[in-house]
Parts: C-alpha cells; sequence; structure tokens
C-alpha cells in the first residue's frame, strides 16, 4: 500500500495545470493511434448465442473479438481456458475508462463546489488560502496551488462529517452538477461501450468491480444506479474512518482526515488482493496508474483480459496520450511505454475513435 | 482503524497466560448463565414454511426464537421491518463465536507449528529468542514473552513470502493440527448450530461475513470449505502487501511485516464500512472485541439481530467469562460490561449449555 501519499495527490494533482492554462486536451489529435480502421472486416462473430449483440456500441474489430472471445472461452466448460464462477472477476478503472476524465476529474469539481456551498459557514475563508482562490475564481492563485494546499481542500470537504452524511452531498452534487463540455449531468458522462461490456459480463457470470484512483466512498454513493455496481465491489482510495458515539449513545463512524488507501498504481493490485483475496481475469483502464492492475491480472495464469482505453477522439470526446503522438496531459496519462507493453504483452488498446460506434447513450 | 497496534496483539497477548499456567479455563464453570433453562416452554415456532426445523441443533429457548422471528420480520414484503436483499448483511465474528478459541487461538498454535517446521531453515533460531523457547518447550521463557517477541514471531512467520505461498501453509496446517482437548482437526471444531445459523440466513437472502480480529488471509484459506463463505466476505486483520515482480517479469504481492487493518474493536465497525459500505442487519460475536459490531448493527435503524454467545458449558466445551460470574480468562474476554450492555439493548446472549442441543457436527 506504499506510497502512503497525501490525499487525492493523484486525483488533485492536475489542478495546477488545469488552472494554469496549459491543458491542450481539446485540441484535435495529430493521428489515430495505430489501430485498425473500423469496419475492418474480421473472423469475429458480433453475436451473442441468442442472435442479439451483446456489444452493439462497439464496431467490429480486434477490440470487440477479443471480449467475446474471452467470454466465450472462459465460460466453455469444455474449453482448456474455462473459470469457474467463482473466480470470475472483472475491474474497471473509472476515471478515462469507464466516464469522461478531461478536463478535470470530476471528484475535484465537487471538491471545489463544496467549498463555494460550505463557504457561508466558514466566513474567514473570503480571505484564507487556498479557499479564497477558489471563492473568487483566482487562476493564477489556483495554478500555484501546492500538495498542502490540495490536501487541505480535500480534507475540508471530504471530511469532518459521519460515514453516512457523505454519500447524499455526492449524490445531490451528482443530480445537479454538468460536464463544462458537454453540458450534460456527469451519469451521463459514462461510456456506453463499457456498461455493455459491464453487463455482457455480468450475463456471463463475472463480478464486475469498479477499482479507482478515486474516492471510494465518492463512487460508492452514484455505482449502483449509474453502473449496476453495488458498494462492497467498488475499490477506491479510502479516507480512515474513527468511531464514536452519537449524543444518544449510538454508535457513528467519523470520516477521519488521513489516508488510509492510495488506490493507484501498485496500490490497485494491492487492495483488489485485500479486498477480493485473488487476482481479476479481466480487467479494464487507461493510465499509468492502471498499469500494475493489468499485470496482476495477467498474472493470474489462464486466461486472461487487459484492456486499455486509448482517447485519440477529439471530435467526440477528447484526445490525449502522450502516448502515439497524442496531446500530453497530467489528467488521465497513457504514456508511451504502457502502449509498448500492452503490444509486449498481448493487451488490447482501445481505439475510441475506431473501437467505438458511439460513445455515450444519449448519442444517436 | 485506530489503535494501529502491532500484529496480533490481541490474538497473541494470551501466550503469556496460557503458558504461565493461569488458565484455567476447563474448570467447571460455577453456575450456568442466568439464560432460561433448555425446552423452557416458549411461543416460537421453530419450524421453517416448509416444516422442516433449519435450525435443528438449538433447543427451544429466546435464541432460536430471535433469529426466526428476525428472519421472518426482515424478509416478508408486508412487514414494517423488512429489510430489501441488497441490504441482508450478516457479520460473524469467528474465534468462540464460530469455532473454538480455547485454549489458545488456532492462530497462535499455526505460528508456533510453523517456528517448528521452518527451524531447519533457521538453525539461528535454536539459541536466538524467541524462538528458542518454542523450539525447546520452555513454558517459563514464553511466560515472559514481550509484545515484541511476539510480534517477532507473527511476522516471521507469516511474512516473507507471496501472497499466494501463504494460503497452502495454513491449508495443510488446517488439514493435520488437532485441537488439544477435542482431538479432531480444527474444520470439526466449528459449532453446528452457526452453521445452521449461517446456512439459515442465506437461504433468506442474507450474505454472510466472517468478521474476524484474526489474520484475514488465514481464514479466507479455508472460510469456503469450513463456513460456505467466499474470500472477498471475509474481513480481518490484515498485513500490507507490497507490489513487486518476478524473476520472469510477472506482477506478485509480498507479504510485508506491517499491520494495515487491526480488526478488532472499533476496527471491526471501521473495517465494515471500508469493505462493505453499509451497516449488517445481524451480527455475531461472543467478546469485548465484538461490541462495537453489534452497536454498529444496531444503529442500522429498523430491524436488527445482535446475538453473543456466552462460553458457559464447560462439559461439552468451556466455560469462561468472566460475566456472570464465569471464570476469567484473557482469550476470549466476555465482561459483565458487555453482558450489561446487552441485556440494556435487547441484544441476545447465547447460553451454549442452555441453546445449544449439539455444539459439533459430530456429535451423535
Amino acid at each position: 500500500m506504499k506510497p502512503r501519499s497525501i490525499f487525492f495527490t493523484t486525483l488533485l494533482l492536475s489542478l495546477t495545470l488545469v488552472f494554469a492554462g496549459c491543458s491542450n486536451n481539446s485540441t484535435p489529435a495529430a493521428s489515430p493511434a495505430g489501430q485498425p480502421a473500423a469496419n475492418t472486416p474480421s473472423a469475429v462473430q458480433s453475436v451473442a448465442s441468442n442472435g442479439a449483440d451483446p456489444l452493439p456500441s462497439w464496431n467490429d474489430g480486434p477490440a470487440k473479438q477479443a471480449i467475446l472471445e474471452f467470454v466465450k472461452t472462459t465460460t466453455d466448460k469444455g474449453s482448456p481456458r474455462f473459470v469457474p464462477p467463482e473466480d470470475r472477476i472483472a475491474t474497471f478503472d473509472q476515471d478515462g475508462t469507464t466516464w469522461v476524465e478531461q478536463p478535470i476529474y470530476s471528484q475535484v469539481l465537487f471538491a471545489f463546489d463544496r467549498v463555494a456551498e460550505m463557504a457561508p459557514q466558514h466566513p474567514e475563508w473570503k480571505t484564507k488560502m487556498p479557499f479564497k482562490a477558489i471563492l473568487t475564481g483566482d487562476r493564477e492563485a489556483m495554478a500555484k496551488f501546492t500538495l498542502k494546499d490540495i490536501e487541505v481542500i480535500a480534507m475540508a470537504t471530504h471530511t469532518g462529517m459521519t460515514a453516512e452524511a457523505f454519500g447524499p452531498l455526492v449524490k445531490d452534487w451528482m443530480a445537479k452538477a454538468k460536464h463544462p463540455k458537454f453540458d450534460k449531468p456527469y451519469p451521463q458522462m459514462v461510456y456506453q461501450p463499457m456498461l455493455e461490456v459491464m453487463k455482457y459480463l455480468r450475463d456471463n457470470g463475472y463480478r464486475t468491480y469498479i477499482v479507482t484512483g478515486g474516492g471510494q466512498d465518492f463512487v460508492r454513493s452514484y455505482a449502483l444506479p449509474v453502473y449496476g455496481i453495488p458498494p462492497e465491489q467498488i475499490i477506491g482510495s479510502a479516507l480512515d474512518t474513527q468511531y464514536a458515539y452519537n449524543k444518544d449513545g449510538q454508535g457513528i463512524l467519523m470520516r477521519d482526515p488521513k489516508l488510509l488507501l492510495n488506490n493507484n498504481g501498485a496500490g490497485k493490485a494491492e487492495d483488489i488482493y485485500l479486498f477480493i483475496g485473488k487476482h481479476p481475469k479481466a480487467a479494464f483502464g487507461n493510465t499509468d496508474g492502471d498499469r500494475e492492475m493489468l499485470e496482476y491480472t495477467q498474472a493470474s495464469g489462464g486466461a486472461s483480459l487487459e484492456m486499455l482505453v486509448l482517447h485519440d477522439d477529439a471530435t467526440r470526446e477528447y484526445a490525449y496520450g502522450p502516448a502515439q503522438g497524442l496531446p500530453d496531459t497530467k489528467v488521465g496519462t497513457f504514456p508511451q511505454s504502457l502502449y509498448d507493453e500492452a503490444k509486449a504483452k498481448g493487451w488490447t488498446v482501445i481505439s475510441m475513435k475506431n473501437d467505438w460506434k458511439r460513445i455515450f447513450g444519449w448519442e444517436k
């Protein structure tokens, strides 16, 4: 579980970049990602046994084929790569893998909105950094935020309340906040092809988990309606809680300003083992922070499926890497080294541009 | 998750007591625990809807009645205390609740046997404390073990290997080690009435969890065959793991000599929230270390079931408290304060002597 970095280091490091105005993620991609073009004829049978296509938002191609073949192989009792039901575990990163992470992680916007909402109860924030910068929209000051500033914002907005009180705050925010580019609430920022993969896996006996660098309780508050995934199948960065008694003498848990699990990079493999006690058989990610999760999945032995989403579609979503010459970013970095590892190890890189027929459920 | 005490403090503290020879747990109990006598006429209907008794190893009485009524009430859609399936969570402490914990926790014996087994690879242990004391059976020296000695033993026997390598060691031990009093392998030291409750709850849509102060990976290695509970539903004290690469470049997890979760007392409530994200609706324990788990269960609101096993049967198992004048013990302490809290809050105390028709599955 090392390093025990401060809360949301990964999640919030991007702030300075974004507010310094050097995010260039909405510029068009220089080129597609070297994936086969959509509609390339292939050997894949893109229909399920009942005749319906379980992945209608996917174009025929190697990514769709890899998913269909993996499910077929691992659920066929006669197959040497059959996986017994108790071992059918599939893990999904969230930001950039199952929903939009640009121009900045949704949880960061939630934290900023919380600062604005909490400000009346904190008159001192008007003149106190880092809150003052947020409340006055001072982008220059925000661009200079230190890690300590970021930790202060995260802790002020995420702790000092009971465990029960936090979820409703997130739910309220999710219902009203809209994505700055698409002008839709965040539950509609989910990738339709990934919802289809989740359902297809579940229909074939897989348990689907979200394994996110974001806050565990943040994601748990909406994952059931948004992904069909219950709280106990959400593994994320987690704060410590402190057992206490309320005025009625009832046991309560207070959210403590201390990071217990930093669920990113190696932490994802470690926390999967902590929560599930075994290797996943399938894993989906999109950044350097998912590398160890995919490696640990492949180390399970036997059949496994490792997939990485490459954001190479500046027209329909965003384009960023810097793998394959795509624009660089600090929000959801997909380095060339990860791309090379994927190619060397037989992982599948999903080209958003070529592999996804549609990206969002609300697209016609 | 506080206090962050050393690994197995709770589990191993008892060593000095046991080896100082001051354990008096197998002396007959001074008196029963003030529970209603077995076979007391009661209003309980001890048959399931299909006519079969789901709890045949339980005598009719308030404990059996509490279980039957709880299940009936919470699974009847017309009941104001109906619990939707996704919230049906039942948590069970292990040592002293679902299997025998006297004269000492099984995991302690496992650690000692590991020392003996590992000794050939550690010739220096012959002359090095605390190992020397174990290898020579020096009870006087063992009685003087410090917490540091105990930590050294636990870490030497439980770490320095991959996550995958640990489980088979436990499985091997479980297959051959026998209980000193009953001369049976540990999988047969499970309480038959509790297996029946677990099955009855599962048959009614409850997910059963073990929530133990013992090692999470220790229990995970046998919980499926012994309790019918899969690894992801075992929450226990947990060591940190460290992601690394083996010589083939595969991702592995090394067991690290550092305690990540101290799953006892308040830690049980905190870790239940960490793993499941919600309150249990039913909880079973037998010691002070289960107090907060039961409180947190009751704090869920609506229907809930809280039960504590009182070991008041020196003839068939052991008798210890010190609640209700039973002999005192450092292994699985049930203090009078816990008994009083149970009575005040409407929790059910299970009298092993009066409520259990048979204790082990192998009894005729």
